[in-house]
């Protein structure tokens, strides 16, 4: 009788998993048992139940299905815990504008920046948006993203952050990727309210949030902390508002400046704080002690050519758990490839190659408070995992701009067959 | 009776010929007819034969094939005009110990670096090779890339470098890609000439390059010119055999320091000239006298973590033709993605959009001496082109990490249908 659904065997297996020893957590000649959605074996391929050293037992018989994945790297799915997803509208001529020498000032002026992503998502029905979005999203999963996360933002009045929020719910119902909801009202002050911060943050204190929270869109609450967005006294009044409904925090957080964002944060026990470039030491070890995950974010860090590195060596010391993220976006992060920022995360915050697969899976799985069931191979958890056509772990963050996938597994079920020579099946 | 085989109508045409005065030759609202293999019409929709005003002629009348793009942007197919794309082996694991700390010196004494790309690259069979390189020339082709050269360089032997070779004339057998080969047998001195850079470039000279000629595997020779690798007098006598030969020839120029390497490219009339990041305005001005084009290689740079960029603004000054390529490599540039160079060429070098489409189409067809029939949508020219799910041309630059391609003609023929859903045929 077969024991299981299926098995892989022959893998080398990037468990990810904390207390194994070595980088990755790794499992070479590895196999992995999976049943009902759940990841049933994680080992050796010798330690399988009724092996023997020899394999006296054929792997056959043990699982109503065989895959053998002659030596291919398994890691779990790929998670990604920072996206704006879901807008209408390109600003790619915004971009030819700046390459021209025109300033970002001019061109905010000219009508562009944020404020043109706002009026296209507005102006988009729902439709647009899901269709538009739904492309970004197959993206992610033909890289082996099982989960990811979505932000509105781009509304800034309920009718269109609920549009937003719900064009995400739906993707999640219509695709098996996992994803996981953040509000973000005070991602900057709509037209409407206009030179009065103060007003637009008691609107959505009193207004958005609990309304949209009502209509269950909302997994988690975020905010722009930032001389050019909200301040800490508006940031808290949010935070606090969210904790009033038991909804978990996390922060846009000294990006372009110190504000010790990453402190408020952490008083605040946020998920995660993101960016972090101007973060000092003290901020860090309030964030470490609190358990906040820094979200590293190096698509737009490359982008708006900055030069102020997150202080990599100060999160190390204080043992700050660190993930990495698309941040994408049309403004300052237009890409589709956690796998890109993987390498950017090593190449140019100087990430070990262990550090950014953890970045991907176990640390943004505890920065979607998902760690519980995902983010690494281990028994119980989510049979949620990529498998890849390169047998290191190294080579996904060492090439850049190639997508080695060879096909995903998304709660048991195999999907999204990047490679269509792959014949592991027998 | 159809005027053509093929008509391409409510295109975005990105022609990239000069003499449009706006950038990117652009002609919205155009259409593209092909026939036996070459553009026979490229302009505007209702300037088609035998159109009026209000398009009378109904278009389906005028091809056997009529496919209507729904606004989608065509550019030139795209052509990566230096990789070295035909290796064994994988050097992730340097990688891994360069970001866990190991300096390059130690990585080569323990038998890393180009050497280990060699003695792989030695060992691998013909079907070997030809594997693993069919997979990323698949990479560059799902990018809409029609055209791309290939250098030898790591096989450093007769026998290796024939292998090379071969395994690219066997690749442009079996794919629609057009493939340019180049000789580099100059790259590195081999073990078995080790301390005597002398002696290995009279057996490039007196043997290798003449029988590789002969066998038809060498459309140019390169050479790396370098502290590092060899100076002035063995670049020359390699150059000296070529012109003998009436080759062509480019070379690896100031890449890590001035040596005015160049200039020694444009006194022999060289197509090209890669890297350049160290040429000063003299160099720049000698080159773009002699017509050799500058090619810039932004993934290096990036991987490497240079710091000196190529003086842009004085090649945009002495009117140097700039290409931009992948340098696909194992060692120094990871990358099999010329869309993601285009978006670096301009983030960290400085480029214009146009200038960045330009630099893989016109110009890196003019890098390859093959400008007078590809590299534009003219008439006449090779149907070689791409179709991409966007409207404008910059959005091809600007996002990266992200593939928008929704097909590609290879002479006519439509092949890698990268965008399933495309359903633009009636």
């Amino acid at each position: 009788m077969a024991e299981w659904e299926k098995l892989f065997i022959n893998a080398n297996l990037a468990t990810m998993a904390k207390g194994y020893g070595n980088a990755y957590g790794q499992i070479e000649h590895g196999a992995l048992g999976v049943s009902e959605g759940k990841i049933q074996y994680s080992g050796l391929m010798k330690t399988l139940p009724g092996s023997t050293k020899h394999l006296a037992r054929a792997p056959k018989d043990m699982a109503d299905e065989v895959i053998d994945l002659g030596g291919r790297l398994i890691t779990p799915g790929l998670i990604d815990c920072h996206t704006h997803l879901v807008f209408a509208g390109d600003r790619s001529n915004e971009f030819e504008l700046r390459q021209n020498g025109m300033s970002y000032a001019d061109i905010s002026k000219a009508g562009g920046g944020i404020q043109a992503t706002v009026n296209a998502t507005r102006a988009a029905s729902f439709e647009e948006l899901y269709e538009s979005a739904q492309t970004r999203l197959l993206s992610l999963m033909l890289e082996g993203v099982t989960t990811v996360e979505v932000k509105s933002g781009y509304g800034l009045d309920i009718e269109s952050e609920r549009k937003i929020l719900s064009v995400a719910r739906e993707l999640a119902a219509q695709h098996p990727i996992e994803i996981k909801t953040t509000f973000l009202g005070a991602h900057t002050t709509p037209v409407e309210f206009s030179g009065d911060n103060d007003a637009y943050i008691k609107h959505i204190v009193d207004e958005m949030l609990p309304t949209l929270a009502a209509d269950g869109l909302v997994d988690a609450v975020d905010a722009f902390m930032e001389g050019i967005a909200f301040n800490e006294a508006q940031v808290r009044a949010v935070f606090e508002k969210a904790r009033e409904l038991n909804i978990p925090v996390k922060l846009h957080a000294d990006q372009l400046t110190n504000t010790s964002g990453g402190a408020l944060a952490a008083e605040f026990n946020a998920v995660s704080a993101d960016h972090l470039e101007y973060s000092d030491e003290k901020t860090i070890a309030q964030m470490a002690k609190a358990g906040t995950v820094a979200v590293l974010l190096p698509g737009a860090f490359y982008s708006l050519k900055e030069t102020q590195k997150p202080d990599i060596a100060a999160m190390r010391k204080a043992g700050l758990d660190m993930a990495i993220a698309t941040d994408m976006n049309p403004g300052t992060s237009p890409t589709q490839s956690l796998l890109l920022m993987m390498n950017m995360a090593a190449t140019l915050f100087g990430l070990t190659t262990n550090e950014c697969l953890s970045g991907v899976t176990r640390n943004a799985a505890k920065a979607l408070q998902i760690n519980d069931n995902t983010g690494t191979l281990e028994v119980e958890k989510n049979a949620n995992f990529a498998v890849w056509n390169v047998k290191h772990p190294a080579a996904l963050v060492n090439w850049f701009g190639t997508n080695p996938l060879a096909f995903s597994c998304f709660k048991g079920e195999l999907q999204m067959l990047a490679d269509p020579e792959f014949e592991g099946y027998f």
